[in-house]
């Protein structure tokens, strides 16, 4: 029936097998491709037309290697005319189109599910313009979060949002499917940040709503209806953005609890001590350790615990800063929320700990980042991998992890839980 | 010709010309109401239904009474089925409706242009629930501001937004109108800290987007459309919103400076030293300081400058804030940004400063945040208002004032240029 799975596509096993085929999906009447289409796109863009089986493969699978299209071609345009031309063909011919940014997505979004044309924004990468007053940054769709990152961070400021994908995904796309990340417990959604977009809807017509005003109440705000609407309402081509000065000090902890409820007691402790400076927290459980250790050759800064908390503080002041986290860091320990923890600054001055348990070790605040944001890397060489990413009351979090684990018993290899909290 | 005003609407000279009459604007084919509609609502509501020219004559003039409509009857619905029942029918009549929050706009958009029937949600001012945990605020759009900040103030957190109006603006107006307010720049716009609503439509259905997450990526966000859309889409009968946690600390800054230039210099460095705990940064002119002291009696608490600035921080650290806003203020003086100031600290504790310049003196921090919120109350006093709130690039903010004082000249009393920037 349709919606179970007949298959399972797993990397490393065998082929992945196609989406289509794997769930019972009816294709709609679109037309086929055919060679006079390529003809004109190539035409349209010399050079920047993919086909051929093995070159459309990687824009054909996703990233867990889980699902799979059968797109003939892609399409690499460079700018926003490019897509409004290739729009308004297909509209016209009733080709279906697959829009993709990184193809970094963990839930099959990102690729065809039967023939779709792929339209890549891998070549819409220019930086339009960065406003060092006010820390607004226009980009095409195109540009990989972590060189906006680096190219922001030199004049000053840092990107709004964070993700382990960092290195791959598209601005355009964390736009499309309204990425949280890492960052959104200290400077809020997309919803906020992004001050403008420019969208090409299906028939090729462009909407400009690139707007660069940090409020803009003139008329509808169309453009928040494209925030998250993962390119079925049109192909985001240009984004305006936000960008909040870089903080002077970043500060990270790494700590292990012994129970959820502890992580959760954890979480308001330091939400009350920390304040306006706590910019990540995130948890993760004893097997996700396991994993990166196994398969990452990482190791745990502090003892076995069944989880593991990492927390972020981003100020302006360090010893403002330390001494806020100190002072958290204390209260955890004598409170018993808290096991073992080390602490890691970014400026590389250890400084002596009030502490006594936490070892201000040499562990920078990165090492310690990747043991959470390498989980996803980990898993992928256990095999098979379903992963959900969801959003729940923080209090009934981990009961599904619990009760998946229950349900599905020995048919899995590992279950696992771990992401933000505050989201 | 149409959009030029034909005569002054002004308080205290003659009374309110209406708007359509002022302005050439043509009616819509709407029907007209008739004694068997008000027969029917008065069977829906009973004693919740006005009539009579004096009783709805405050719902059809604005706060400050430029615009002037001619509805005949007042509607209060208590409940969203009733509201629902309201719009069905009015929709099914072809009645044209205006829906109607505390009435404090000031830009005309409150009240009726000709005999739209008036949908207050005055009655509409249930608090549904608050969590305690996550500081989520589900309440009716008709409470007022102010009553929700004391309501979850109690309860250690804060409402994301404040603005003058506070003590008669409903919450759904402020959602409605996409209010951005005194805690923009901390807290963010309503766009982020919105969660959810309840809306009906023109024709009586209502869409439940009544959410609780601070992150929901389920379909479209549709709730975005109502933000900021003034009734013209469907009228918002509850909210869903995110309450920071209530800072324990604030302090309130009250300087003069020399030139706008100065201003905007003072902007950037305060950004880069306050960080994280600057909650406001509002500037006014020597007129409107002027107007204050004449019309209210306020007086200033700094020496006579050309323009004033009220800075605000809100952090979790008193003495980490004061140390912050300390050095913030020892460098504006030194620097010559600033050349007076004084400083409330919440907590009474006027503590000595390191900083000869500033009296600690005992103004506390609401009689310096009155001489900026009750500017425009002492406008009204003048006599005729326009007033215009507008959102510009900064560094051309204040050029708008120096060019309409130079157009308009002798035929204005004054122009005064005031408000919050960063927006």
């Amino acid at each position: 029936s349709p919606g179970v799975p007949r298959g399972r596509g797993c990397a490393g096993c065998r082929d992945v097998v196609p989406t289509s085929e794997r769930y019972a999906v009816r294709r709609l009447p679109f037309a086929r491709l055919r060679e006079s289409d390529v003809a004109f796109f190539e035409r349209l863009m010399p050079g920047r037309v993919v086909t051929g089986e093995e070159e459309v493969k990687p824009f054909n699978v996703d990233w867990l290697k889980s699902m799979r299209g059968c797109s003939q071609l892609v399409l690499k345009p460079q700018t926003t005319a490019e897509v409004s031309q290739v729009l308004r063909y297909c509209y016209e011919r009733n080709l279906a189109v697959n829009p993709q940014g990184g193809n970094t997505g963990l839930v099959g979004g990102s690729v065809p599910v039967f023939d779709e044309i792929i339209l890549s924004t891998a070549l819409m990468n220019q930086v339009i313009s960065f406003d060092k007053v006010s820390g607004i940054l226009v980009c095409q769709a195109g540009c990989v979060l972590q060189r906006l990152s680096e190219y922001v961070e030199e004049q000053g400021f840092i990107m709004p949002l964070d993700l382990g994908a960092k290195g791959s995904c598209h601005i355009g796309g964390n736009v499309a499917t309204n990425a949280g990340g890492l960052r959104l417990l200290r400077y809020g959604s997309l919803r906020g940040t992004v001050l403008g977009l420019e969208v090409v809807l299906a028939d090729g017509s462009a909407l400009d709503c690139l707007s660069s005003l940090r409020k803009d109440n003139t008329g509808y705000d169309l453009k928040q209806l494209f925030i998250g609407s993962e390119g079925t309402l049109g192909v985001i081509t240009a984004v305006s953005i936000l960008c909040p000065q870089r903080p002077k000090a970043v500060n990270v902890a790494f700590l292990g609890c012994q129970s959820f409820d502890k992580v959760l007691e954890t979480f308001t402790t330091c939400r009350a001590m920390l304040g306006e400076i706590l910019s990540a927290y995130e948890f993760m459980d004893e097997k996700c350790m396991e994993l990166v250790e196994r398969h990452l050759k990482l190791s745990s800064p502090v003892a076995d615990s069944p989880f593991y908390v990492l927390i972020e503080t981003s100020g302006s002041n360090s010893t403002h800063d330390e001494e806020k986290l100190n002072n958290f860091l204390e209260q955890a320990v004598v409170s018993g929320l808290v096991t073992d923890g080390t602490v890691a600054t970014d400026d590389k001055k250890i400084k002596a700990s009030h502490c006594f348990l936490f070892h201000r070790s040499l562990s920078r605040g990165f090492v310690l980042w990747s043991l959470r944001e390498r989980i996803t890397e980990a898993l992928t060489h256990e095999g098979c991998v379903y992963k959900y990413d969801i959003s729940l009351p923080v209090a009934k979090l981990y009961d599904l992890v619990t009760d998946v684990r229950a349900r599905l018993g020995q048919r899995a290899k590992s279950v696992v839980g771990y992401g933000h909290l505050g989201e």
